[in-house]
């Protein structure tokens, strides 16, 4: 049994002028309207938020999402949390209460409000997405979780720092070209990879060796929204339904250092799987979303994928594969390097990213003729790893 | 389709020198032993947790859980969160989960570290359960949200305060005595009514208006645990398990004064709901663990169950009903007001509670020919409410 997608939302991605309580309602109540489904029907909802506690003082945010609309009155609301995967695991659970006959109809937000902190605010919550206790505390950040994987990566396979530099770059300057397209982008930018690389060390600091600024995504307010319903009664009641043909989870330990910083080990399992379950390879694929919260995570999802083999990723940069108007365009949205990573909201943001690209509806560059696509949405440094895959 | 309890676990409650991380993995793996189903088994992880990263800086604590065992690695764990009600939260996912063949084995756990904030840290973090912008930001506590059910029930029937205080005093000396007997409660006290009533101010101070520190629930460390199947395959493996006959989750507005303040509106909505299903009425329950995290919670949960008649909950406190040895124990166990409340647990806790009764080896008091059993778990100021039937 599979779900589908008949209704979505997207909101603006960026510093809004919006409250955590906005987002939620405002997502929920336009993916209904989009979806055509009665609000009486709703049978459950889920959102995915990853710190409200954290950024807004609002943990227990959920049963805010009734204020959508009067009829969703006593609809049981849940909110999943797994750090930058909350979206993800908030579509998990909508699947199955789906597939289990709980509800026949489900709405799933994502939403996340992070520039109610400043900068350092921000980065402190965001490091509760660590193993607190041994990362966290002793003062590990985010982009220094992934610049254990970019110092990994280049010494299991001997690059050098100017090679390494240059492919991450690429990957910027591919992301920040693809929001050019996204009208909901945070940071469309007109650039190419030589421009990051010369930027002078005001413009683009060291954030984490070796990361810097342009490594970085960004720090994002947004929301996104689907309704689920049964594949086979999406069919009845939609003549544009998109198909999630198979959604994997899987979970790693919370401590990078008892994983591989080189690759995205769980990561790898759960695209494995998603392909399996999907019936589909990895030449099937005609786009994918990734999570490249750093330059360096999409190099490793390109390897994750399939879609280069392992140290091989920087050599498909610039070939025409995951360039839009290539063989498997990836973040052809502009992914959270441009588009914004609103983090409890990313996965919903992916999921709905895909469905209108499989709708022929795209948000940004429309890939003509997409029937297959993907998604990649990790949590932590990697301990929460989604794949899903999207099928017209 | 039905889900069993095949295995259960449950820490003592108080204030313990375990992490959060301890109590995860503590819990988990005795969950596991006490099954007898192998770790490889175990197709996801569910873990309820309020505040984590309120309490102890540590979100994303579900891929902790992998560390409970080697065989756990990459199977999925995900975090659930619905305030005081999130470990029931946790056992809606998993039963969804097994019921839509997801998994075949899934792993729950309810945890909560919260004496690693002072009490005024506590009642902050607590707060955020509450909606933040009209209530906590403008200085509404729980004991005061409470203290207007308090409020709103005396004023519509017309109680006298003198009245309402001893009813009371009743349900929290009748919870302290039941916790002489669970030797995991935080605070068995030998007492009855008049002793608290009796207390001066300075040992049983104002709160919040009419609900004195002796009406309040614990701050509490503590973790609980189930492994669960579904019902044909637990019937094959196990000689002791016990059926959850239905579980229903209702949501009301985060805010309370969109709601009545004098009843559980959404939570006697999920009773009724889960009677049905289970196809029982109030009359066949052998027992009930109900959420009296302030005492006027349990004389609520009385009319929602329909143990009494709305405004009549006073009236069978004494009669041999509700307490140990009457028709339908209520908190047998000490309830939350005696053995303990940590958060996120509560509801995995009242689940294995309910399921040892029906094993007949109860925590605590044994009731003698338990058939069946209901808990009612609550989150925030009753927006999130869970109602579960468990059956031998």
């Amino acid at each position: 049994m599979s779900v589908s997608i008949i209704g979505t939302s997207h909101t603006e991605f960026g510093r809004l002028d919006k409250s955590i309580y906005d987002l939620v309602e405002e997502t929920g109540k336009r993916a209904l309207e989009d979806s055509k489904v009665d609000a009486e029907k709703i049978g459950g909802i889920w959102l995915g938020n990853f710190s409200a506690g954290g950024f807004n003082d609002q943990e227990h945010l959920a049963p805010y999402a009734l204020n959508i609309d009067p009829e969703l009155r006593f609809t049981p609301a849940t909110r999943v949390e797994n750090a930058c995967a909350s979206g993800s695991a908030a579509i998990r659970e909508a699947k199955n209460a789906l597939e289990a006959g709980e509800v026949d109809y489900a709405l799933v937000i994502g939403a996340e409000k992070m520039t109610s902190l400043d900068t350092k605010g921000v980065t402190k919550v965001l490091a509760m997405a660590s193993y607190w206790e041994e990362e966290g505390a002793n003062g590990m950040t985010f982009p220094g979780l992934f610049a254990e994987y970019a110092k990994g990566y280049k010494k299991r396979y001997g690059f050098e720092e100017d090679e390494l530099r240059e492919n991450l770059a690429k990957i910027a300057a591919k992301n920040h070209q693809n929001a050019l397209e996204n009208p909901l982008a945070q940071m469309p930018w007109d650039c190419d990879y030589q421009e990051i690389l010369d930027l002078p060390d005001d413009k683009n600091p060291m954030i984490a060796p070796p990361l810097r600024l342009y490594d970085c995504s960004l720090i994002t307010d947004g929301a996104a929204a689907l309704v689920l319903t049964r594949t086979d009664k999406a069919k009845k009641i939609s003549d544009n339904s998109v198909e999630i043909a198979s959604l994997v989870q899987t979970s790693d330990y919370l401590a990078l250092d008892k994983r591989s910083n080189s690759e995205f080990v769980a990561g790898k399992k759960a695209i494995e799987k998603a392909y399996e379950e999907a019936n589909i390879s990895v030449d099937d694929l005609d786009f994918a979303e990734v999570h490249d919260c750093f330059t360096i995570a999409e190099l490793l999802a390109y390897e994750a994928l399939g879609l280069a083999e392992d140290g091989k990723g920087g050599e498909i940069l610039g070939e025409g594969i995951v360039e839009v108007g290539g063989k498997t365009p990836v973040n052809a949205s502009g992914g959270l390097k441009a588009k914004g990573h609103p983090v409890g909201a990313t996965g919903v943001s992916m999921a709905v990213l895909a469905a209108r690209q499989l709708m022929g509806n795209a948000i940004g560059h429309q890939i003509e003729g997409a029937k297959t696509g993907i998604t990649f949405n990790i949590g932590g440094s990697a301990a929460s790893n989604y794949a899903l895959v999207f099928k017209k």
